[in-house]
């Protein structure tokens, strides 16, 4: 050690320098957030740094990151916080520019619930036992088992934390005591006296954006306290697939990225108990729900397989595993169980957003659509349910996009162009001085733009040109300037460029063939479709029309759109409420038929049509057409 | 910190002073093996040091310890160094002195073994899969366990070990993988390719003195390696009911104890696999015995309850824990499982004895009797088996005996007195100069004095004054000149004292009486006996006649005695060898009826007669009366 340091500014952060990382994992090390979409690949561009002082310490930039910073950026000593590499152990200081520091998120942490009859997997019962005498020696596990029996007319084993409690529970609770039993089978815990009313949980949905816990009173079903937090493996990959890249990469990756999500579900499990008053320990079960690799991590199990054709997952069916074993601070003999995956990119999320809808009951057909990174779709009816998994990618995000942002303080969400006079309005998160767009600023901002005439069917700006609003941009490309920067919190003009539609086009035209390719499984038309259950796994519904107009969501009338929010963790909380839930979701994990549609032979076409907006093919979209949207 | 030190002389040894410690912890914080057999309560008055310097940094001998020390001992500056407190913390000299150190023990780690057919719990299977592909995309652990239900024609589920291991292994297996399963039902790890030869587990027996390993082939049943260590929890009490003090006394007493007895575990699975190459990594099981608190200190199970009335055990039932989740260092997924328990008393090591001995299936009746510091007895036959627990206490391991010694190198093991001229002949462990005495040296000690005239059948010291052994010791009382000073190590002279012949006589009275319960449980007599399967957890084999002289063994000829060594040991071999011998424990552990002799009516007079050399009954022990013996 040298004594050198590297100093993030204006944050007043450092840490000591060390030859051989990159300044995106010395900000880590020093508790600064800084952006990367891109897994550290040096393709996102979101982790700018100006180098202040120090740049010789540094590794200097290659060809594909100068190309990316561009001439200017070079001169003013930005660099790539993820590419730039300490080559010698000297002070450096970097200035992190706030579009580069990641921000308070606004989580959707709500979700529809569907009522649910309460029959937790782990149970009390009081048991009374007659005491040990010289005239009834008994064995303690003998004695209480043999009533145990009885009272449950079945027999139950009994676990590590069962044996270490039993002995003392009987003497203090005078021969009287609690058990509490997992799935009325396995014994897990003996209390003195009767705390049968004592009985908690946690559902967690993992999502790869945002981890939401619910800490649930299983006496009740009531819903306690709620606390959520960014998923703390996005400084090692934005999305699914950099995340997986990040595993292959690095020998221990699986065992790094599984310790922060367990370092961040502790940190999570800590603050319910501090704000409801509910000990951690006293929790017995934590019920987990993901996309499929998220559900791996979690649990430790290899990822690489699924980056790789047939996509198939390691593990489909639900699992239950010791809270200790894996590390999970509740009660160590607790239990830590997921729902069931369907496939490499339907997963125990999927199933929890099936369960939570309803879909998988109704008579007539509807359809599911989980919008996010990656977007799941389910559709049927009782007697029949299709799967597919599209990549939409992270522009919902805000990745790709050049004034792209979470759904935090200051992005634009809401869009509305006046088509006479070409006025724009904008609605912001917080209501702050716009920064930028979120994922349902962007839709309905390219909506309102083709309703508008600024852009045609193929997604190419074409109009707008009496507004002043439509320009080409320093890269020689149009763009259109939503809000003025006088407007803006930076000063610098809010737009959206060509290129951003382009990203968005893609993204919506992966989840429009996914749509396309179940229908026809299934033989239907979207509009006969009776229902959509639109889940969201970003910050920000998704305005409807504006989802039909630019041919996202199937062309149905806006009362068939049910939005259910963060489906995935109601149903995570269900499940935890009901082992009948997850014997469901068991099943339908089973039933659910998956469609890889890679391997469809009308991908290309169904994909090259959906690029347009809405469609190609019009007849799918008849209220557009008629301009009734 | 002052810097001061205790200096343990001549051993070099030394250890930071630290106030409020007393020189016994300290021994132990600079790695000084002291004896100690009483648990630090100043009783056993093993632990004598003499301090060289520094006393004044001593707390003061209390009454207690001053009358043990006696006169000379305080003023030489002799201490109990459990009772010495550090109180100033400045330098101390305390010479160790040879007898109090703990020297090498010989262990018996033999044991006979009933021949046993192969069936472990652990077992292989190789599985061979049709590749995962675009049109068979079936989640991993649904191809898997579908194909493995089809060989085995039952149903298994996965653990965690098998969950992380199965995709990796199936790929780089090419679709051929090796199942670890438990019992047949629980996939516990896969791995890649062919392994079925591979096929490790551990049999440990955990006696309260001494701890043996064995290494163990599945495949082949062979015992590959043999390894043994003194029970590390000696230090913390040398009997089970000091222990048990210990944790009540220690509120993470129980915690402690179970840290050094895993690490000990741990230490010899290291020194197995070292000797034999076989990775630890690939040990798949561990089979434990002991006695019901080594059990329940190893698992974590409470011991306190087992020292009150009616001294029932926390667990009978045989466990099964994750290897893992114990801390135990074999492949993580894989199990530790015990042998069940009868009793308080009556642990899964007699459990153990009863299984190797073969006493259960013998149509004559028959008794098992394992010597330590409790002598556990089982009698019976098929029909019926009665079993007891006896406080012979630890005067065969040496303790509350003048010269007592374990049966380490110079302890005496041998004595033969020639009536005539009164001649002795010892035999010592390692033919090394007299230093004391061991278990089996004092039972013949006391077997040929009983005969020679020298000692009574009251136990007094009564004749022998012809050969000048006999005289007023010290303390006034008569003891026996065993060995001269001039054939001693010390050069002081290895005396039998009046009081070490009354231990021997309280410890065979307690056999004993277990002995006399027990047969009239069973409504036969000692001269009934068809066979007596001697098991002894002490260092040598106790000579048969000799047992029978002071009478501790029944009345029999001596071919029915017959020495089956460390039989927990081989009871646990065979438990880990097939999964039948542990499902007849498990039969057997309810089957066994236990006897609680302190609550039988006759315990007292039974006692007393027993207290006789060798019964004041001397009906029952025709062959001495007839001086045949």
């Amino acid at each position: 050690m040298t004594g050198a340091n590297v100093h993030f500014q204006p944050l007043g952060r450092k840490t000591p320098s060390e030859k051989g990382k990159t300044l995106l994992e010395l900000a880590r090390d020093a508790g600064v957030a800084i952006e990367s979409v891109c897994g550290s690949a040096g393709k996102c561009g979101k982790c700018r740094v100006i180098i202040r002082s120090g740049a010789a310490n540094l590794s200097p930039p290659g060809a594909g990151e100068a190309k990316l910073l561009g001439d200017k950026g070079v001169q003013t000593g930005t660099r790539l916080a993820c590419q730039a590499r300490v080559v010698h152990e000297g002070d450096i200081v970097a200035e992190v520019p706030e579009e580069s520091r990641r921000g308070h998120h606004r989580l959707l942490a709500a979700g529809e619930e569907r009522a649910t009859r309460l029959r937790p997997a782990m149970t009390k019962a009081l048991v009374e036992l007659p005491p040990a005498t010289l005239a009834d020696m008994r064995a303690d596990d003998d004695r209480f088992l043999k009533e145990l029996r009885r009272l449950a007319r079945s027999s139950s084993t009994m676990s590590a934390g069962a044996h270490r409690s039993l002995p003392g529970a009987l003497r203090d609770g005078s021969w009287s005591v609690t058990a509490t039993l997992f799935r009325g089978k396995e014994v897990i815990r003996v209390d003195p006296g009767d705390t049968t009313k004592d009985l908690f949980g946690v559902a967690v949905d993992i999502g790869t954006t945002k981890v939401v816990a619910y800490l649930i009173d299983l006496a009740s079903g009531r819903t306690v306290a709620t606390e959520s937090m960014p998923n703390p493996q996005i400084p090692f990959g934005e999305d699914v697939m950099s995340r997986i890249t990040f595993t292959t990469k690095n020998p221990d990756g699986d065992e790094r990225l599984q310790k922060v999500i367990l370092d961040g579900l502790n940190s999570l499990i800590s603050r319910l108990s501090t704000s409801s008053g509910v000990p951690s320990e006293n929790v017995l079960e934590v019920v987990v729900v993901g996309n499929t690799a998220m559900h791996h991590l979690f649990f430790g199990i290899p990822v690489r397989h699924l980056a790789m054709a047939p996509y198939a997952p390691a593990v489909r069916t639900s699992l239950v595993y010791d809270a200790g074993q894996m590390g999970v601070d509740i009660y160590p003999f607790g239990k830590v169980s997921s729902l069931p995956n369907v496939a490499g990119f339907v997963g125990a999320d999927a199933v929890a957003d099936l369960v939570s809808s309803g879909l998988y009951r109704d008579k007539d057909i509807g359809m599911m659509i989980d919008i996010g990174t990656n977007t799941e779709i389910i559709a049927g009816n009782k007697d029949r349910l299709v799967s597919c998994s599209c990549a939409s990618g992270p522009a919902f995000e805000g990745a790709h996009i050049r004034f792209g942002m979470r759904a935090s303080t200051g992005a634009v969400e809401r869009v509305w162009i006046d088509p006479a006079s070409g006025d724009v309005k904008v609605r912001t998160v917080d209501d702050a001085r716009p920064r930028g767009i979120c994922g349902s600023g962007i839709v309905d901002a390219i909506s309102e733009m083709f309703k508008s005439g600024v852009v045609g069917p193929s997604g190419r700006i074409v109009g707008g040109g009496r507004t002043g609003r439509v320009r080409k941009g320093r890269d020689g490309v149009l763009e259109y300037v939503l809000v003025w920067g006088k407007d803006t919190e930076t000063g610098d003009d809010v737009t959206v460029a060509q290129h951003d539609i382009e990203e968005i086009q893609l993204a919506k035209a992966a989840i429009f063939t996914g749509v396309s390719v179940l229908m026809r499984k299934l033989g239907v038309r979207c509009q006969d479709l009776s229902r959509i259950y639109a889940a969201v796994a970003f910050g920000t519904y998704v305005d409807a029309t504006s989802a039909v107009t630019i041919g996202m969501y199937p062309d149905v009338p806006v009362d068939r759109i049910r939005f259910i929010g963060n489906a995935a963790g109601s149903g995570a909380r269900m499940a935890l409420k009901s082992i009948q839930v997850r014997d469901l979701a068991e099943r339908l994990s089973k039933q659910v038929e998956y469609v890889e549609l890679a391997a469809e032979k009308d991908f290309q076409s169904e994909f090259a049509k959906a690029m347009f907006l809405p469609n190609r093919d019009l007849s799918r979209f008849p209220s557009v057409k008629a301009g009734t949207r």
